[in-house]
């Protein structure tokens, strides 16, 4: 047994310094189905074939009419008009709106042509074909104008953005059933050490059953990265070399060595052979007896063999590395401080749903309009303001939940 | 048209209140291979068959020796013993150690009869079949003991727990190839309005794209509910009953209505006649009409057509109800404040990983030792103490990560 100690140990930072730096993100493309979008990150930028919406529409269930004609109406001295159309979710206008009639609008209708505003159902008091206005209404009012979310040729997301629920919204809205992502990173995950025989099979004495395949298969797949297992193999020079050949297609292999340092060293060697090892024992604890190098295009990891090491070192330096393969950000599902970059009024006594995008630690309203799907997409996450507050002030503390 | 208003808003917390209270969690079970385990949630106690360790066994590379024979044992004099037998990984051991004799082990093999501790390789000195020790261990030292990590019969896993990465390896270190979990909550998600079109067909004008179904999808999949699209449905009573119908087998149907007030009161309508609702408008900004009713054993959620706030609501909403369903802790992958329980010193000089148990705001040392799998899967998740900070005073505030 080659018992060689461990060459002088790299600081944490440096040893995370040295990972990030050789993490080349994948440049790997596929098309999936929007269906299977979700959490996968955009390959090309995503440009409008098309307004969206396509067509001004109804912003609220009403009348649709020439706004001038309500501009003396009052609650007192309603204006008449007559009722010359009805319009359901989906159907088309057949009739031009002129001065003295109106269409009955349900939200989201294409506006009849002749039209230029809307008054609320609520404004309204109808009796048959006659309809009285209560509450004058400026031209535009109501109305969401065509291409108000998405003007036809902009670029809506851009490469390089994760493809959160409301970016996937995004596309669909565009009417694509497709999404350009770039491949998820792919790890091969290897045991090696004559001691570790794998779940479901006896256990001969003096052996343990192997944790590390499953452990790091576990956290590998929480990253979304693809993860498949190599099995168990011995840990000499051969079966480590045979093993490593078969794994260069991936981006990752991850080798939880046996947990002698005879062992860890026999790994060494082969990578040293083969490629490139970057460090070999790490200043954390636990964990210390930790290799990085790389192998053809696989960047290639030897955890230690005791499984709570492996598992922390996994958290702390592979899951990072596997993130920034994939163009994750680094620290997803989580909350963020951030300070107000303006005062924001939220006077409607209801508990509100406020999207912003971060930047440098300021949080900026990333809010359009309720119907924007974009408004959503740009945003990076959101905070919620209690019913009971009405005023947030610029330069106030913020809590964002990320997307 | 039947424009109704919507009856009196409750509150946000009051809607909170009413969708947890109905959302009880799924009591379907099924056994799943422990490769797709990682993030279920455990429908079992699980009780370990042997112990974990098997066997006593060598915590470092080095020579298992009696330990009486070190204790006079000094720089300038060391003990010399003869070695009898060499042990690699995974070899058992065919002699006893008597006094004056040793055996050469790697880190973690089963200890030779009469042998009662480990001297580190660090501290002797090889020359043929002879080696020297320069310092002295008591018994017992640098020995792991069988059951030391696990003792037959003992739970270790408890039914409700979700499966981390490290209580997957608890599992594996038990020999189980299978996990037995609680089903995922199933999801069905319906749009309706005769205005809404599917992504990938041509768009009529006066029409726009189904967004909501895609957005909804996605949030209901990253929560890791099993989700399907029904499609698109008319607004009418006949169609969405005939929806409903088809959806009674499942936890949770979401309609995502149509934007007008009158195509929400056919669904209010429906839900009415084949079940309960239990409020309609929520005082919340955006996503005001509001559904949650109930029909057959499935809950369900009538979203408000606009997409952002059909989505807004699903995170506010939801995920909580989803998570609920599926026993998920409320809030994954975040960092928690809480203050230490106990004051922790750090004084190896190397960034440690530092796993801890989250109580009531107080964070506990759930550490056991390196080779313990369950040191880890009892933890709630992690704190990183730097390399130069030596001391944590009990009461301090720490962050920590979640697993």
């Amino acid at each position: 047994m080659g018992m060689r100690p461990l060459r002088s140990l790299v600081s944490f930072e440096e040893a995370m310094r040295v990972c990030l730096e050789h993490a080349r993100p994948v440049t790997r493309t596929e098309s999936v189905p929007l269906q299977e979008a979700g959490g996968r990150v955009l390959s090309e930028d995503v440009a409008a074939a098309s307004d969206v919406p396509g067509f001004d529409r109804a912003g609220m269930d009403g009348y649709a009419v020439v706004a001038a004609d309500t501009f003396a109406a009052g609650q007192f001295r309603p204006a008449e008009l007559g009722v010359i159309e009805t319009l359901h979710a989906g159907d088309l206008p057949s009739r031009s709106v002129e001065p003295g009639t109106c269409v009955e609008v349900a939200t989201g209708v294409k506006m009849p042509p002749g039209a230029d505003g809307v008054v609320r159902v609520e404004d309204t008091e109808r009796e048959g074909a006659r309809v009285r206005v209560r509450r004058p209404i400026h031209p535009g009012q109501n109305v969401s104008r065509r291409a108000e979310d998405v003007r036809a040729g902009s670029t809506v997301l851009r490469a390089g953005e994760v493809l959160t629920p409301s970016r996937v919204g995004v596309l669909a809205a565009l009417g694509r059933v497709e999404a350009p992502v770039y491949g998820r990173a792919r790890v091969r995950i290897v045991s090696s050490g004559t001691e570790v025989v794998p779940p479901g099979e006896p256990l001969p004495d003096g052996k343990v059953y192997d944790i590390n395949s499953y452990t790091l298969l576990s956290i590998v797949r929480e990253c979304g990265a693809s993860a498949a297992l190599a099995g168990i193999v011995k840990d000499d020079r051969p079966s480590l070399r045979r093993a490593l050949e078969a794994a260069l297609d991936q981006d990752v292999v991850v080798f939880s060595a046996g947990s002698s340092v005879g062992e860890r060293d026999v790994l060494v060697d082969v990578v040293q052979e083969m490629g490139q090892v970057f460090f070999h024992g790490i200043a954390v604890k636990p964990g210390k007896p930790t290799l990085f190098g790389k192998v053809g295009g696989a960047l290639l990891f030897g955890m230690p063999g005791y499984p709570t090491s492996c598992l922390s070192n996994a958290y702390m330096m592979l899951v990072p590395v596997l993130r920034q393969l994939m163009r994750l950000p680094a620290r997803p599902g989580e909350r963020a401080e951030a300070s107000l970059s303006t005062r924001i009024v939220s006077d409607t006594g209801r508990h509100q749903f406020y999207t912003v995008r971060l930047d440098d630690g300021l949080a900026h309203p990333a809010f359009k309009e309720s119907g924007a799907i974009t408004s959503m997409s740009e945003a990076d996450g959101y905070i919620e303001i209690p019913a009971n507050v009405d005023l947030l002030e610029k330069g106030e503390r913020v809590l964002v939940r990320r997307f």
